[in-house]
């Protein structure tokens, strides 16, 4: 009945991948279950995904963890794309599209200056790290929200093992990050403003906040506002990580709702529309500091990363998909409320108006999770407590949706 | 006559991105200079590049530095992505082909157990540094050649700030990296093994050795045996950065050629024909630590990368496209000296078989190289004092090229 083939390959990729793949979010673990999860997908369509059986699923959970808000195989992205491949994606020299891209992007944010680029969100963060301590020419930093893999973020849990545990993910590993990186990296808590007062004005040699805009909660009035002039005053460098919020509710970050305005910004997943392209902005006196410092790669410069960007950004424009996104994201949101609220069934609903996540409020949680995603499965959907949403999301697929999770929420509520 | 449109583009690129791009050695000014040099590419198809004005020529420089020994826009690998972009680069689950890719790898080095993918060299190589790191619970480092650009690598410029500077690139600027990273990294003389000997015995915090196999000149008798003996006895971790040298002379890593072994191994640029995918494979003991780390990224999980891998070690295998280059490089290699010998110019040949670099033993080399850079493009080439050679440099063009170069020798001579 599962997915025989995709427990096969896992089963085999488990012995020569570390983990089993390369991304933890897409771990089957994070959902059903490597038995029972589809594992692996054959091809994919607006928000439709086929597993290597051929089986069809709606893709009403994660839509490949945020980076597609234009849905799976979107065709103008994919057309510039193919076109950029008819025409080489690389050579000796480069490609104007980068320099394109940074036109747009700038574009989008009057008050950034400059623009550089990676292929991942870790490594664009790693340079925004580099850059900042460059300019600032202090290697201290507080954080707060996930922001990757590398060194600089996990010597974070070198000061405490649990210091990153409410950053998104518990319980992040960090053998063989470097013991010296000990109390470089602080983390203080979100719409805390007094926590990270108290961070910045002990340690002088604090130079950099790196900070989500906005996740799970909206920020408490004035908490921005305070952050930037705390950042302000002690001469502090400050990064908006936009990761997972840019592009969500605004076209480009989230922090132009909040009227705030960064440093540095960052954004990556949804820039791309599924292809690899993360990018970081930044005002000039700030961003010339990466001319003092070594950062280059060789596929920093291949063409489609920066292709699917301008494509992307033109198509959201037209599309005008952050609107689009965020109302079925409201809609969703109200519907699940009632929902729950018919089956009295204790829901907690947070996350950005597209990105949505719900929590049940019971002790047995993840077990009411797992029943929750197995029984969408069974009825044809990748669901999870986290509902992602894209322009190819439409009013009936989420009708449909809401039906089918109507008959599982009514199931569960049995249960309770 | 010189490309107005690529020169008015790099004009712009310098406002608004750090550097005017992403990859140092893309840089115009590492060739012609960016007034004179194309700059930008449209298009590119076997080893012809077409600039912003369709002007036509023959890459016989760098070939995108090292990326497409298949040459540019290689039918068999651009097929193969387009086919994975038919079907989506991307969904919730996972893509086989990351999988399969790393079956590919392995099988290609019988020592190896596991792989893992990133999508650019310097972020593979911070994995592999990681991961090691975790595995001998040592943090120090010694390292020969060139690694990227991030911290671990840099920070051996903290000791000396011209540690580096025989390892490829001379005077990385490495502003903003952490000062406590000081005096974790190590540098060694490649074939010197004495030197290296001496370090890892004074200091019994190292743990890992990380260096490319050869680069401009081969190991003497021994170095490689011996360094890996020192590494064995002294329970340090062998890492072999085979960015640059893997695929060029063997189908996998030039280690294989010299029949030496380490822990890690990595590749990058040519593993996905110019696509971008970079690879470690290494020892499952080794390999395993990579649990107790926590190491991610979305774009870790596109599916183009592994795809482009794919297809590029199979065209690889059924051209045996190293025996090709290899080949086609020491013909180059001899008439190369044939011609500067017949015109009396003292020319120092080094390099891999199919990545030739050649030196004018001159005080006045750096106006010589431009001198012949300049003349060739005049005659249609992008020409450097490297020439890496592709299976797509028929014997024709190589001619052809080398009909010029005797040429431009020729005037070059007269100037001496």
């Amino acid at each position: 009945m599962y997915n025989k083939l995709g427990k096969k390959l896992w089963k085999k990729a488990k012995k020569i991948i570390p983990g089993g793949n390369s991304f933890l979010s897409k771990n089957p673990n994070r959902f059903l279950g490597e038995n029972k999860w589809p594992n692996y997908y054959s091809k994919a369509k607006g928000c439709y995904v086929w597993d290597l059986q051929n089986k069809k699923y709606i893709d009403m959970s994660m839509m490949s963890i945020g980076t597609n808000l234009l849905g799976y195989s979107n065709k103008y992205v994919d057309d510039a794309v193919r076109r950029s491949i008819n025409k080489s994606i690389t050579s000796t020299l480069n490609c104007p599209e980068e320099v394109f891209l940074a036109e747009k992007i700038l574009n989008l944010h009057p008050w950034a200056d400059m623009a550089k680029f990676a292929r991942t969100g870790g490594e664009t963060l790693s340079m925004a790290v580099r850059i900042a301590r460059a300019a600032s020419a202090k290697d201290k930093i507080v954080i707060c929200g996930y922001h990757g893999w590398h060194d600089w973020y996990l010597s974070a849990n070198l000061n405490n093992k649990n210091n990153l545990d409410t950053h998104l993910f518990p319980n992040l590993k960090f053998s063989g990050v470097p013991k010296v990186l000990k109390e470089t990296v602080y983390t203080f808590k979100y719409n805390d403003f007094d926590n990270l007062k108290r961070i910045v004005e002990k340690d002088k040699e604090i130079g950099i906040i790196i900070m989500e805009v906005e996740r799970d909660i909206p920020p408490k009035f004035g908490f921005l506002d305070k952050v930037k002039k705390l950042a302000k005053k002690n001469s502090i460098i400050l990064i908006f990580d936009e990761c997972s919020s840019g592009f969500s509710e605004t076209f480009g970050g989230i922090h132009l709702k909040h009227k705030v305005i960064p440093d540095i910004a960052m954004f990556g997943k949804a820039l791309g529309n599924g292809y690899a392209i993360t990018s970081i902005i930044g005002k000039r006196e700030i961003m010339k500091y990466a001319e003092n410092t070594f950062i280059s790669s060789t596929f920093f410069s291949e063409r489609i990363g920066p292709t699917a960007g301008i494509a992307t950004l033109d198509c959201m424009k037209r599309t005008k998909s952050w609107k689009v996104i965020s109302d079925r994201g409201l809609l969703i949101k109200k519907e699940l409320k009632n929902i729950a609220s018919n089956y009295k069934i204790d829901l907690e609903i947070a996350g950005l108006k597209p990105k949505i996540n719900f929590d049940f409020k019971y002790k047995n949680a993840n077990f009411l999770n797992k029943k929750f995603t197995e029984q969408m499965l069974k009825r044809g959907f990748l669901a999870s407590k986290q509902i992602y949403i894209s322009i190819a999301h439409t009013p009936e697929i989420i009708n449909k949706y809401l039906d089918n999770l109507d008959k599982v929420f009514k199931n569960i509520s049995k249960s309770l």
